[in-house]
């Protein structure tokens, strides 16, 4: 007999079918035991009232693998309102040793640190998989959108032969002999794909080798990343990443109902546009309001984000919240400078909730104006030889944005730590599992 | 005006528009020149009769990014039925500098190093262009039938803290002064996440520290992974590889009809199923049919693949080929040993015109089992305790396969080295663009 997944049994009521998956839970209730067998798509009621079949899951812990063939039959007070009778059982794979903690409880209860110790146990609890097929639904939602208007996709290297993007926090690869580094990024590839596609996107892991553990960063995540051509200005990405978002968003509406509501999760509302502030006055408003002066300040601070994050929702009806125009000091060389005040930039951050989730902007595309910003920023042209070569053969007006996957994901999903949105998360103490 | 992109020209004829995109062509025919304008949708035709936008033109190289405002004309002889007459040119970004080679021309000339180390610009050409656009629906049509079929998508961490699967070949970090790895797959993860969702698929990047250079290795490459829960041996897997491949060919000949064309490239003949020979009756025939005798081997050359490829075509009418039951020792530790032969193991290849393109087979998912194995090929428990853990609590019969993205692009396209169908490949030599 085939093996059928839970989800396809309510439509087999009075066949006898096979099912197959982990023993979640198991209550005996004197005469026949209740057992809650899960599976891929989700979990399923199994009644077992002959002793010889109850006899066999003895001394079996939860998570053992199971096969169960009986016949579907109705039942109002099993969870999706049927459930299998006249079982029989076979254990495919038994678990022996007692678990480390429980996941067939609502909540999951281990610290974060013993949580991602047994992470291949603790993903199997019934939020995690939840939160993580969300996160699926957003890679698949962002491409989705982006092919539609004409985006292609590339694969872009993750080893480098240079560490000069940002100069710093790289990590270094031994390369047969001779030092590469892994790419914080695909910035110089997508610019480069401009020239080829005009539009084009990657999802893929990027390394950041920073020296210090937040709540907020992790050493390897996955950016969605997309760079366009022929922009007026920064404002034409803000308008394809809002576009974007938007389309995720709905799509998470609609085909994750379950899984937001499992979560709790509320989808954000949005304005139209997403409302904007220019990086000074941000700084004015939070002067203003809170009374702390970070004007001229060349970045925010948590606190501060949090605070315009509120600001935005309370007064714009905005959970999101774009801030323009950072000095161009503290930009990449690339970054294009305004065209009234050349000390700030056409770069954008997107905040959500309190925290910033993509950064962004429009791009350099002279050649010249490139060649001499490498040189201000002490960047040696011959180590970025093959990205100049593509803006000496004629780039376009371009820009483009990277959205942090775990962090859009965290502040969807409210919780307060990026390794609780990571399968498997990489930071100065962790490379296990 | 808004600029719109050459696809969209023909739906303005009598109407003025705006174009922008590179100078792929210019010919002066006295009196008026024909400019041809490529942008990401395609070229378009231009005349030019004025001699003061002519002369905007003067000293300029072929790849200038140029905005063309004209109006739309119905016009037979010109590429597409319509060009743009009545025009004003303006330079966006000057191209001085001549070309190091054309890109203009039907066939892209340069030899394939040169081509390299100008791979920004020679990535323009149209047949590259249609490559790799190819290559972005082969990732696409794969996503979307593994969706459709119940499988979620994981992003598993490229850094990992041992490099045991399989000893070799690994490259090292520098991981804040600690030695940690880049992951050679991510099978460990994705047999981890069948614990989790039970069918699992991935597209990320690999790395190989393979010492070699040559025409089928590179150092990096993406890599098509998929993890299934619940088989009854390695044919569910290769029902479900053969299902995948006629999808993503489907959707080739749908959506890339005119990059099939363009290229010269025949979507191939499938065998329903695709044909499967165990090793030793495929060395059996290599005997018998070329005389030369490599059985008891515990691999196939090139040269073997080749022969057994043209075997399939000619005799049983397919362009790909199942090996199977390649020998336990030279298979992972976590390979399931074959029934009735535990020296030979449920593992597969596929071949696809004379290349080995995937590589897939049933795993082992008894923790006793598994356990056993890893103390047979010298690995230490300690080493791999996270993926063991995953086993520890209950894992189904399961197994899965890696498609490599280039290689299968390589064979379909007919090219004979995975550099050009990699956007900027990584080699013993190359670390650059």
């Amino acid at each position: 007999m085939r093996r059928i997944r839970t989800n396809e049994a309510p439509a087999h009521v009075g066949e006898r079918i096979r099912l197959a998956g982990w023993l979640h839970n198991l209550r005996d209730m004197g005469k026949f035991s209740f057992l809650l067998l899960r599976d891929g798509a989700g979990t399923f009621q199994v009644v077992l009232d002959k002793p010889a079949e109850i006899v066999k899951l003895k001394g079996l812990q939860y998570e053992s693998v199971l096969e169960v063939e009986g016949v579907v039959a109705k039942e109002p007070r099993a969870p999706g309102g049927v459930e299998l009778h006249d079982c029989q059982v076979a254990v495919v794979s038994p678990v022996i040793e007692p678990l480390p903690f429980e996941i067939n409880k609502k909540e999951l209860k281990p610290a974060l640190d013993i949580f991602l110790n047994h992470a291949p146990l603790g993903l199997r609890h019934p939020h995690k998989r939840a939160l993580f097929r969300i996160s699926a639904e957003i890679m698949a939602g962002f491409r989705e959108y982006l092919s539609q208007q004409g985006f292609v996709e590339i694969q872009s290297p993750k080893i480098v032969g240079s560490a000069t993007e940002s100069g710093a926090n790289v990590f270094c690869i031994d390369y047969f002999g001779r030092p590469a580094y892994l790419a914080q990024s695909p910035q110089f590839y997508k610019q480069m794909m401009v020239g080829v596609f005009e539009r084009v996107f990657e999802v893929g892991p990027v390394f950041r080798a920073e020296k210090h553990n937040t709540a907020r960063h992790t050493n390897e995540y996955v950016s969605l990343d997309i760079e366009m051509g022929f922009i007026k200005d920064h404002t034409d990405v803000m308008a394809v990443l809002t576009a974007v978002l938007r389309h995720i968003f709905n799509r998470l509406t609609k085909l994750c109902a379950q899984e937001l509501e499992l979560l709790k999760v509320k989808v954000p509302s949005m304005g139209e546009p997403i409302p904007s502030l220019r990086l000074p006055d941000a700084q004015q408003l939070i002067f203003a309001r809170q009374g702390e002066d970070c004007r001229g300040e060349p970045d925010l601070t948590p606190q501060h984000e949090a605070w315009l994050c509120q600001y935005a929702e309370q007064e714009l009806g905005s959970e999101l919240l774009f801030i323009t125009h950072y000095p161009t000091s503290k930009r990449p060389f690339y970054t294009m400078p305004d065209d009234q005040d050349p000390t700030l930039t056409k770069g954008f951050d997107l905040l959500f909730r309190g925290c910033e989730i993509v950064t962004g902007g429009q791009r350099i595309h002279r050649y010249d104006q490139l060649l001499n910003n490498a040189s201000q920023w002490g960047i040696h042209p011959e180590d970025i030889a093959g990205y100049l070569l593509a803006f000496k053969y004629g780039m376009p007006p371009h820009g483009g944005f990277a959205i942090g996957l775990e962090r859009l994901l965290m502040q969807l999903a409210g919780l307060s730590n990026l390794r609780e949105t990571t399968l498997f998360p990489r930071d100065l103490d962790r490379l296990a599992p």
